[in-house]
């Protein structure tokens, strides 16, 4: 984190007002205001925040797994449903999905904030108070970083590095035929919350209550750390990838990089109780709906008969629920059976159209 | 590199025309086009650009070194005036100069386009292009990166990860007093030429001409890569930071980190010839716009009395040239002597203000 250029002469600035923007600080202010949670840097951090980069020891017999993904405002989330704590929670998130699909345990991120100077004070904090409320829970270092004024739209970039041991390494490339596909958790509810907070007045965003799983599910996905580590720390998936855009467009991708077809059963799929509900009262199909439907954070992931029992202990070790969805097949076509008949399987997300 | 989502029919897009947006792209023909100049990967790379996040074997007894910088549309480059290639380019060499900073060699970059659905994919191809070329010659692997819509301008968010010897790495902080001042390069270049973009109808933002020594510098900074490792390597600075905010803003945040003062001379600094001629002609103070003007990416050294020789030797190997500026003094004031008077010397460039 660079405390480029600007000093202020109270730069406690004890006397603005949580609405005040961002533009009454200095950036030495604002750095302060991101550093100030932070726990005490580890031993291997040999250089933290505060100059032009990071400087870190490495660690010794592990191969190093990157990833960058960005949130945007306006095409991943919606200020006037997304409270700024859930923009730094799902910022941060989106990132150690992509490790843990990776079998990866993160260490430490780089935080990239692209602000309009009229964001109010209390907004910057509230998204750096989801980002490290989940750094610390995860035990992600936050390493440094960037700030810098954004004429338009709030972009939230994040780059993590994690490790994992050589030869662990979970691709999306290792499933054959034969392999049955997993996914973690339940789908849908994030699509289920999104559709519910368009399709009402959400009037400005506050934090969603505990017991709102759907809006939850939006906009405090659980990233599934754990679980992958423990996946690939002991060899238990043949293929893995997470569900950023759906779980249609995933097995997709997984079953193209592998170079195997898939069949997934729809009545199998886990979709969240109350995202069913949700859909149903909106005369949606909820099986379209959730196989379509993005920011899911779950894994798809595939596992060779023979290694069921290692995946099933690696499973239970993580305290996380997975549910059986369909199989590898050797013909290239990726196929949703319903009610008998099969079809193709819908793809999720489409970025740019 | 993820291919988020999107397929399409065509891939190849070959009907497509140079001005069609990337809209009319899908994801996969987008990556497939930075992969496309990309070299083959390194041995180290064990996974890269297409799965959940980029796997690498890290160097042995080399520390790392981390740094994400973005460039933003309407505060860092304006496309009026900022070729494709332009933005590509400094996209990187903002981020090689941060490594270069702290002596570290560059060796691999992730990179996040947020872009605008109507972006002709020949600005695409541009953007593209200068970020290879840069990369190729500073001999940087794109490990990853992400693909995002921008309902707004275009951001790039690079994250650069170098190596540096154990107790090798250049900090901003090292500095005592008594230490001397170098700047590599020249300075005021990049400002005169922003200054000529925006004082002129610059037209459509085609390449400057090569012999446009302004527009290069603006456009097409270089970043001081081997210098910075040399400097690293041979122990020859004390501190170091690069001027990616100006001249004035380093000298301050260098004396801060480090416990010292400073004394610029004003004669001394190495003012590039065209900007003094550019600055006369506009009645601007070629000393004032130099210090403040952000945008040289040129290294502010530190260098001990008795390691002169060291340093010199190293800036020999290195082909690029130093000038001395100052001197750090005990007594905290961060002053500039002009035509004999000493007053403090100005800060550079605010980003939120």
């Amino acid at each position: 984190m660079r405390s480029d250029g600007a000093t202020r002469i109270a730069d406690a600035s004890p006397g603005l007002s949580p609405d005040a923007p961002i533009a009454e600080f200095s950036e030495r202010e604002l750095i302060a205001r991101i550093r100030r949670p932070l726990p005490a840097a580890p031993a291997w951090m040999i250089v933290g925040i505060g100059d032009d980069a990071a400087v870190v020891e490495t660690e010794r017999n592990r191969l190093e797994v990157l990833s960058l993904d960005a949130i945007v405002e306006g095409v991943h989330f919606d200020r006037r449903f997304t409270p700024p704590r859930a923009i730094g929670h799902r910022a941060l998130a989106v990132n150690l999905s992509d490790l843990a699909a990776m079998g990866a345990a993160p260490r430490l991120a780089l935080v990239s904030l692209v602000l309009p100077p009229a964001l109010p004070v209390s907004h910057f904090d509230g998204i750096v108070a989801g980002l490290t409320d989940l750094a610390a829970k995860e035990r992600v270092e936050i390493a440094g970083g960037n700030l810098a004024r954004s004429p338009g739209p709030i972009v939230v970039d994040i780059t993590v590095v994690g490790t994992v041991k050589r030869r662990r390494a979970l691709t999306r490339a290792g499933a054959k035929a034969g392999d049955e596909l997993y996914v973690s958790g339940s789908i849908g509810a994030a699509a289920a919350g999104l559709d519910r907070f368009r399709s009402t007045d959400a009037g400005d965003a506050g934090a969603p209550a505990a017991d709102d799983p759907l809006a939850s599910a939006y906009c405090f996905p659980t990233p599934r750390v754990r679980l992958g580590v423990l996946l690939g720390r002991n060899e238990a998936a043949s293929a893995c990838m997470d569900l950023s855009d759906g779980l249609g467009d995933a097995v997709h991708q997984l079953a193209a990089a592998s170079g195997v077809g898939a069949t997934i059963e729809a009545d199998w799929l886990p979709i969240h109780a109350n995202a069913r509900e949700w859909f149903a009262a909106r005369r949606i199909d909820a099986i379209d709906a959730s196989i379509a439907g993005g920011d899911d954070y779950e894994l798809l992931i595939a596992v060779r008969p023979r290694g069921r029992r290692r995946f099933e202990a690696a499973v239970r070790s993580s305290g996380t629920a997975v549910t059986r969805i369909g199989v590898c097949t050797a013909d290239r076509e990726v196929l949703l059976r319903r009610s008998g008949q099969e079809a193709a399987l819908p793809r999720g997300y489409q970025h740019f159209r």
